[in-house]
């Protein structure tokens, strides 16, 4: 089972590597979840500089793709070479998921054609622009199709990728894990509250 | 102003990257959050490989540090040179907060003498078997001195750190921003709750 974050240049720190620490919770064999890129290295909206752990055109072999966010997303939207690859994404035989920014490119790609969608507050405009319908809650998900708004949405994001893959009892363990100490119970109700209605 | 997270080979990505994301918030001249490691490369828990934004060795001249988690700890609390650097650390002039495991590295340097600590679940044997009471919640503070336990408590530290350095108005906002998409009062009423009694 591999899962990637698509994380490109000028990407929001939270949004890439939340979902990777949490999904990276599940200890099974064929478990792998990677950072993927356009190239080998992209710099952060902060400036942090990473190496990419997949490349971006093995995205038919992925069997769950989540995008993440990030200041560049209107750019990236207009990059031939990154929305074709985009475009053979399959929700038929795929688990996607996107992100605030990450939203858009989802929606320009055409995978949310009829679906509403969630996305960060900056976002929002330019995901109605595409047409969609933006919802005022964290999360959203329609069959293998599934978006989030609000950076700390990705947990719920990565909660439900963990939950369809593996079951609730996976997520809610890799959840408790990285919820505060004394109120571990608290998150892990919320977050599962979020996502069941879509399970 | 100059804070530094410090990130070790082995890091937990949410613990160094969720404080980096919300501490950019502020948008300030001579406002700088780095990633400070001993080593030009450090590679996370999870196989993420990213560059260092400042030295470890300049540890004295950051205005804050938060010292971050991962699971090398306590080959690092055995690295003489890495302890020696954070022996230098001085809570009368430097903001010092540490983040679940990081709270051992402060513990053995003999900052948290007589201070209460947070940390996570693991660490927490380690912690006081260093002789420090370890605390069934996410956030303490005493003084400048503060620690955090569970990997989303650095959504607390994050917004401790700015209270103390902008002030609360500023961490309210940042907290805003990242908080998911209708949720975001409760999220921010709840983070400044914890931080609140240190303030």
């Amino acid at each position: 089972m591999h899962i990637a974050i698509l994380t490109f240049d000028g990407f929001n720190e939270l949004d890439s590597l939340i979902a990777l620490g949490i999904l990276n919770r599940i200890k099974q064999p064929g478990w792998r979840v990677s950072l993927a890129a356009p190239s080998e290295t992209v710099t952060s909206m902060n400036g942090v500089k990473l190496h990419r752990q997949a490349r971006l055109d093995e995205v038919e072999a992925f069997d769950a793709v989540l995008v993440g966010s990030g200041i560049k997303t209107r750019e990236i939207a207009q990059d031939a070479g990154v929305m074709q690859l985009l475009a053979r994404l399959d929700p038929a035989r795929q688990l996607i998921g996107a992100q605030c920014s990450g939203t858009l490119l989802l929606a320009k790609v055409g995978l949310l054609d009829g679906i509403p969608g969630c996305t960060d507050l900056t976002t929002k405009p330019w995901v109605q622009e595409a047409g969609i319908e933006v919802l005022e809650q964290p999360f959203f998900a329609r069959g293998n199709l599934a978006t989030a708004g609000g950076c700390l949405a990705s947990i719920y994001l990565a909660a439900w990728t963990l939950a369809r893959l593996v079951g609730r009892e996976a997520a809610a363990e890799a959840l408790h894990y990285v919820a505060p100490v004394g109120e571990k119970e608290e998150y892990v109700a919320r977050a599962l509250g979020n996502i069941e209605p879509y399970l």
